[in-house]
């Protein structure tokens, strides 16, 4: 369990020169998989919630993603587990009731700036974003808004429009994407 | 997945010897802390349903259990998985609004006797109880009545009077109990 503070932009062109010019130490790079799953009988949209099975490689977690809180970052609660047999789980989960709802594909790079982890992420369908993430110790508001304070430092470092940080997920980009996509046609 | 044919019977006493006798072979001791969920939503009782966390040792698996059907033996189908982090999974099954229902702790001495695997349950609070099993491999109806036969010609050759032996589960008897020792209260 624990908490974490973050925020995301899109971007246009690719920072690695940037990021390893703030010094940025390279980390690794993943293919994460996410299916999304709809609750029995809550809307996770609506209580800005998510549960989310990732897949990297070999490894597979679930992961319950809680309701959002404090402004110009993101603090969030997670609650991960290792699974030892994911198509069980889902299996499993499908029979309580949950169902797959979205698919959410991308390529990362993962560096470390300033105690921040940078991810830049190619995701699939939507475009290069770049998300900046620190985790906490605690739960204190004081706590999150000092560690937003870093994020927006290394944010500057690496010249991110402050304009363009947002807090949405990528769920969240994908489905307003979808639903407009269906308005238009 | 799988489907198990099971059926069991409250015993006065300890049926180690007649297993002996009729050729069982002693497979293992183990204790069991089955925790039960309520789902957010879905009556599982109702349902005829249920979730399962079974703690052995230091092994945990979470289990769903289907509705039963057939009668004389209940068929139910199972999907089990391996837990890594049986704590996290707890918090994430209440994060996604199970809640803990019931525990049910037992000792349980397994045998395996023509086939059929055999278990002597001291159940906490319930008694003794003895269960015999079967693994479907298939799931036609077929197979699930030629078990069953084979169920209760093991139950006969353990001197089990036919007119005891049940499909209730544990969880079910000690709901029954605890609603009627409400009820006497």
């Amino acid at each position: 369990m624990g908490r974490e503070v973050e925020v995301k932009a899109e971007v246009e062109e690719d920072l690695t020169e940037r990021i390893e010019r703030a010094g940025g130490k390279r980390l690794r790079e993943v293919f994460q998989e996410d299916i999304y799953f709809r609750h029995p009988c809550r809307d996770f949209a609506e209580r800005d919630e998510a549960l989310r099975l990732r897949r990297e490689g070999e490894n597979y977690t679930l992961t319950f993603k809680g309701r959002r809180v404090g402004a110009g970052a993101k603090m969030r609660e997670e609650i991960e587990v290792g699974l030892e047999d994911p198509d069980g789980t889902v299996s499993l989960l499908e029979r309580l009731g949950f169902e797959k709802a979205f698919v959410i594909k991308k390529r990362r790079r993962e560096f470390l700036v300033e105690g921040v982890l940078v991810s830049l992420d190619d995701v699939e369908g939507l475009g290069r974003f770049v998300e900046m993430e620190v985790l906490m110790k605690g739960d204190s508001l004081e706590e999150a808004e000092r560690l937003k304070d870093r994020l927006l430092r290394v944010s500057e470092m690496l010249g991110i429009d402050k304009d363009k940080l947002t807090t949405e997920s990528y769920l969240e980009m994908l489905v307003s994407k979808s639903s407009s996509s269906k308005h238009r046609t």
